[in-house]
């Protein structure tokens, strides 16, 4: 038995969904609405002590962390092999993933600031935000909480993180010379762990970072990637909360 | 046959060389001065395109980001086991080894910065330092390096970047409790992870963070970890630099 705490539109939560689909593992659904806080709860906490999603927890045991999520789902259940089986290729597989996690995640975090998550506190009163900041499970969680409560993302840093995500997307497209996939013949979780950044861009506010005349190679991929069953599931999931000024 | 990019006392090139010794593994030695820029020489950043020690060759193929490299380590070669055979233990391992990356990493580097790496610099012109900026191989890698010679370290980033690291030491202790390695009585790429920044807390500012009484199990699994035969060799490596100011 396999729980999903997961929330429909975050970047983590849609990469362990693909994953968990790829694999045709089946899960119980546990919405987590991380724009009222919910990831914040005391119950949640004991889940998850970083206070993010998703979390799964499978015949008892809790996994956090979305790449460690999927590697430990694709080791443990039968199905499509994600990650080769040769070491080097496997090392391979894990520095794509790595730069999801240091690269594209804080990119895409920064970039989403303004046009996603702040319309989306729009109504809550900043006093109450405040709260919910000084709920953070970490020292450096409260700080960038209140940080973005009072100043919200520098135009530079905004700058900078287009920028990192741009250097990510010629270094996909370099590598996407032997195609079709990240590691060239094997999909994995290479690919899988990009994904989501990958349609993160295309709703920001330069999804022209996206256009075939630019990266022919990430387009064809990107295409390839969304005409994935998997995919199709993975990143329809349904927002529970028809208030959300958010669509995708 | 292992080549091994390393530079003394770079706290990725000690994790990769205690992981080297614990399997068995010689290695083909090539040290790289950090500190004379030889990072930044275009050959070595065509092995390492992230500009950083350490890199390994091995049978041709090359290997970057120390914990990358210490799970294909561990993957090629006979030797002992440094990983758990159990998916779930494998998971809780690989939660370790990120936080060594995006705790303690950073938490390091930042601390670091004044009382070792600057006064290595001390005697090199301001303008040859931002030459060598200029050739990080990222925006984001140019632009942190540039506000370094201008400004340093601010005394609220090194603050807070000691309070990152008690938090970890925090969750290290809590995790010892079912000693006597970071997984209870498995020794693995988790605490060679951590080791490499413990070393260094040591020879910081605030040495006392790791005081016995303050957190005992944490003090005694530091002596475990120094006791191993590996350790003594990987963490003794000589610096070939005579002129250096830094001692360990």
């Amino acid at each position: 038995m396999l729980t999903l705490y997961h929330y429909w539109s975050s970047v983590c939560s849609q990469k362990v969904r693909l994953c968990l689909i790829e694999k045709g593992v089946a899960w119980e659904n546990r919405h987590v609405d991380i724009f009222k806080f919910e990831h914040l709860e005391p119950d949640y906490l004991r889940l998850n002590p970083n206070g993010v999603v998703p979390t799964i927890e499978h015949d008892g045991r809790v996994m956090i962390e979305s790449t460690v999520i999927n590697e430990y789902i694709n080791e443990s259940f039968p199905g499509a092999a994600l990650a080769p089986a040769e070491p080097h290729a496997r090392g391979l597989m894990r520095l794509w993933v790595k730069k999801s996690d240091e690269v594209a995640h804080p990119g895409v975090a920064v970039a989403s600031y303004r046009v996603r998550h702040k319309p989306r506190l729009a109504g809550v009163p900043k006093d109450a935000l405040l709260a919910q900041a000084r709920r953070q499970p970490t020292a450096a969680k409260r700080a960038q909480a209140v940080s973005r409560i009072e100043h919200g993302v520098p135009e530079a840093e905004e700058e900078m993180a287009y920028t990192r995500l741009d250097e990510l997307l010629d270094q996909m497209e370099a590598a996407l010379v032997d195609g079709p996939w990240l590691l060239g013949g094997t999909y994995s979780l290479a690919d899988i762990a990009l994904a989501p950044y990958i349609n993160r861009v295309e709703v920001l506010d330069r999804p022209e970072m996206l256009r075939p005349d630019l990266r022919p190679r990430l387009a064809d991929w990107w295409a390839r990637m969304q005409a994935r069953p998997a995919y199709a599931e993975a990143f329809s999931f349904a927002n529970p909360d028809p208030t959300d000024p958010i669509a995708r």
